[in-house]
């Protein structure tokens, strides 16, 4: 019941949703989809589900003046994807909430909402129901996924051990340089470098293939998934598994579009790659003695591992390891959601 | 990555998440609840997976001037819940959502998720994750609920056949009597009428026990939830059963409250309690051989449900039979979320 005035549009909820949702892909183990109270989802014997939700606000993770609407509604999917990576799962269902600005844009709508079922579809998502409401706010698009592990298979961030290796699964700190790019043009980079560090904020690709291979291995002990950034993310491992950690600054994979970026806005890369938020990379450590499962990985998947560091008993804090090995505290110093930008 | 300016708040989104979140009530089916990428629920075999979600904006569903805080958090799982409770799930797991607008008014985000908590605790349901984000529009509350049902056991809306019998679960229109008289104070009303009807749009109660008894009676044919308006989601069902209706307009259950309300503010009371929203009712039809098996529920269910009218053939339309016994169309007015209030 709106508490507001009929904004006295044409188009209603049902059509809406309608219009959005005609001819999802559905896969067999979705019994009721879009259409009723509630959908109906088969669930197989010996897996445990995994859920999370995520949103993203317009004005706060998004702006339609730096990402086309395909893009934003790709990237509300992927960082919902990404959490199910790093817990080892496969991801299965989506449920779509969509909280909508008045007056409606609905050839925006249209375009986001094709790109979230084309990355659904993508990775064998069934978008199986949602909700839509009008707000006099900014949209918001919020997500609930749903995917499966084997029973007793996820894999949790508080399995660390001191003395397993710690690694990412590719380049840090290129989507906070091109979120930089889009607020202000650099000058005296490649046109090329400046796209490829823009995609990685725009459309980052979630790490669902690694990550349930990586479950599968049984050789991970715990794993995230950098959102917030590594400082802050690395603290996440190490406070719930009761260690320390040191981390390689020359191991760290920096892109030289990362990199040149880095110069062009006097801003030091390696902050970038250590605080910045929206990676979307798989940050997680393996016991030593399992570490050559990785190597018979899918050359694919082994290919863009990189160890960083180390976990290590918890008196030794959270540690900056520099060229010359001096260490340095690394605090924790990315991404909150209350707070705002790292200083 | 925030796009806007820190807003210098001390308290960070991870502090916000342990203060909501300290010593939640978890159920033993919960291998991981909050502080990982992702909750890990036990899964019963035979039984099929339930979910919905459904978002509350502040300003659109409510405003912090009609509901105290406890009643807003305690709502928006209500809202929830009713819709497992129309497919006959039993409620489970919870993930919470929340969109909070700037700056953080703390005080009421901790009553608002008491109130939640405390309905998840009466209703047996974990709440195992869910996100925070800030914005600068309208808090948001969305929450995505998920229930069992033994397999094969949901009740849709699609099920509903010529002749079957229509029921609600109890009285219509008392909600949105209620929100009239918070938008205006009625005169000529009784106090404890006015605070009736208040407290059904303010803490809406969902049929959850009863509609876990109705999907065990296997004699629903079709159930929907009215949140929309009785008028409206009928129309649902028989849309998607293929079915008309008709409905007794002298066997709809008004109280007495608001009837006095309607008076008091010249309105018809049937015209709240055909189109009105927010009645968290319970709407079911069962065929006319199994209508027996509703007397032998127990007696707090059997005596809350009212036999309103039958399904019909499709030709005949959605109908409202008067007094007199003519009977004229019944339109689908209630509540549209995109076009807002009913005219």
């Amino acid at each position: 019941m709106s508490l507001h005035a009929n904004p006295t549009q044409h188009l209603g909820e049902f059509d809406l949703i309608a219009r959005l949702t005609d001819g999802l892909r559905l896969g067999n183990d979705v019994v009721r989809g879009v259409g009723d109270d509630a959908a109906v989802l088969q669930w197989p014997v010996d897996q445990h589900l995994v859920v999370t939700c995520d949103a993203q606000v317009e004005g706060t993770h998004f702006l339609r003046s730096f990402s086309s609407p395909e893009q934003i509604g790709r990237r509300a999917l992927s960082v919902n994807l990404s959490d199910l990576a790093a817990m080892g799962a496969r991801p299965k269902f989506a449920l779509v909430s969509l909280i909508v600005s008045k007056p409606l844009d609905l050839g925006w709508l249209d375009q986001m909402y094709a790109g979230l079922r084309a990355q659904a579809d993508a990775f064998g998502v069934s978008i199986v129901g949602g909700n839509i409401a009008s707000s006099d706010g900014p949209t918001c698009i919020d997500i609930t996924v749903f995917g499966q592990v084997p029973a007793g298979g996820a894999i949790r961030r508080d399995g660390g051990h001191a003395g397993d290796r710690l690694y990412v699964s590719g380049e840090l700190g290129s989507a906070v340089a091109g979120l930089a790019s889009l607020r202000k043009e650099p000058s005296g980079v490649p046109e090329d470098a400046v796209a490829e560090v823009r995609l990685a904020y725009c459309d980052p690709q979630p790490q669902v293939a690694l990550g349930e291979a990586l479950g599968a291995s049984h050789a991970v002990t715990s794993m995230i998934d950098i959102s917030d950034g590594l400082s802050s993310d690395l603290h996440h491992i190490c406070m719930q598994s009761g260690v320390g950690a040191v981390v390689d600054e020359q191991d760290l994979p920096i892109s030289l579009a990362t990199r040149a970026m880095g110069e062009a806005f006097g801003v030091d890369a390696l902050d970038w790659a250590l605080h910045g938020g929206d990676a979307y990379q798989l940050l997680f450590s393996i016991s030593p003695d399992r570490e050559s499962k990785l190597t018979s990985l899918p050359h694919a998947f082994s290919a863009q591992l990189h160890p960083i560091g180390w976990l290590t008993t918890p008196d030794q804090g959270v540690r900056l390891r520099h060229a010359d090995a001096t260490t340095d505290f690394l605090p924790p110093s990315g991404w909150d959601h209350l707070k705002g930008d790292p200083a």
